[in-house]
């Protein structure tokens, strides 16, 4: 019975395979992924725990991208082997019971073996919600980042142009972070207004550890007439994290989607936070 | 000393009357106002904690509109009589710092002993947030109204009109309802879709108490396909609250303005809550 927990890699003896999409407030947990030491509450622990409650068995998750400690996502997909059928509907309901407040399946849906939540994707997407105000918000306190300062979006706009393709992005990125390659690449990155939000959507093959977060730091100093917009290209070319801004906190920044192989034939979702229009 | 506890009338003995504008978080609460009991949580009592922090001496808030347990607020105003006379800026990032995250103040202003943040208030404005999906919200839970029916946002609008103008809402307030009338004039009440949301927008110069959330309950039924259009004006003809449907969760209920005579000159602010476009 332990090689049900082996769903890491690709192949598992189990022989079901589920997809599900998640959503999450991540202000209460310590990220995504289990810790090693106990008692440290994550999204995976939670969604484990609920699975096997209605698996009978326990169910290990494989995530598209682990976020970080108050990182928020609307649409965070997942995998697992199960050695039991369920009917979707069980896979969702079932386990949203199981589920605390913050936490919510959407969708479920059966895949092949071959299809890996990690490995199988193509594309992620980011939003970073940023509320401009002279006093902290109530309403979503811990999914919004405030700044009491006044942001200019143009200028956002243009500094996030720099950052468009694929570069080295060496000084957006954590000291600390284990990817091999510094090499990623964004294919969108916009920057505008809706109700008294700045919304920061961002889409790449994949990100580095903080990646988004350092790209919201250095807008938010442009976007606050502290550096000028080249500032941006600036700080990509030196590729050395010292010459980076201040990594924006985690309480604004959205995990919105994932993109697979189109043969996976996953159910698609409008880009969510749900209150926020979907500009796709 | 008593006589600055007794800011209920629009004199008071104390020389200074602010008024502030606050947003909360009602999921923790037990609504706005103060109970006869003891250790029941409520928005008034946290505000008045922390502004008598500032003050220095007790002090004591009236409001535009007490709202139940569970009802939220973008922008509520309150007044309160003061000993002392302090900036602005004290009124507002000073409170902050003593309030809980789940409450916050606007802005404060000073205005004259006339001012009275119920009786010289003109109109009030309400928004109902209905998120419509299979599955339960993660994302803002407490803060939407969650119904897992496709909701018609067209009948939703067509059965609205009925309500608008001066009627006698009898069927629309709560059995135990104190207002000495029952006639109230609605003066807006649209229903549109914004992001994933179902969005009511409702302005009346006063409203009963569950009003908003009976309209609301009678409107969704109307959405859902469960009435036809017509039976929001047969539920307000027949003056008698068995005739009218459920009363809708708080949850998704914000108080998002009040509007008062020019001449206090009051800031304004965008509608809120602070994610959703201002549609005015």
């Amino acid at each position: 019975m332990t090689q049900e927990n082996t769903t890491d890699g690709a192949i598992s003896i189990a022989p079901f395979r589920y997809a599900l999409a998640i959503e999450y407030v991540g202000a209460a947990y310590r990220g995504w992924q289990l810790q090693a030491f106990d008692k440290v509450p994550t999204i995976q622990a939670e969604v484990e725990r609920a699975l096997s409650v209605i698996a009978n068995h326990p169910v290990q998750v494989v995530c598209a991208g682990r976020t970080d400690a108050g990182v928020n996502a609307s649409h965070q997909v997942v995998h697992f082997d199960a050695w039991v059928e369920r009917p979707e509907r069980a896979w969702v309901l079932g386990t949203n019971v199981h589920l605390p407040d913050d936490i919510s399946v959407k969708w479920a849906t059966e895949v092949p073996g071959c299809f890996h939540a990690r490995f199988s994707a193509k594309e992620r997407r980011y939003r970073y919600l940023i509320y401009t105000s002279p006093s902290r918000p109530a309403i979503l306190a811990g999914g919004v980042t405030w700044t009491h300062r006044h942001l200019d979006v143009e200028l956002m706009q243009e500094a996030a142009a720099h950052l468009l393709g694929e570069h080295d992005f060496t000084s957006y990125r954590a000291v600390g972070c284990q990817a091999k390659s510094p090499v990623r690449e964004i294919r969108r990155l916009d920057v505008y207004r809706t109700g008294q939000l700045v919304v920061i959507d961002v889409s790449a093959n994949a990100f580095l550890h903080h990646m988004i977060r350092n790209i919201a730091g250095v807008l938010m100093s442009v976007g606050a007439g502290e550096r000028p917009t080249e500032w941006a290209r600036e700080v990509l070319e030196a590729r050395d994290r010292r010459q980076g801004g201040v990594t924006a906190p985690p309480d604004g920044l959205y995990f919105v989607d994932v993109r697979y192989p189109e043969l996976f034939n996953l159910p698609q979702a409008p880009l969510g936070p749900h209150f926020l229009p979907s500009s796709d």
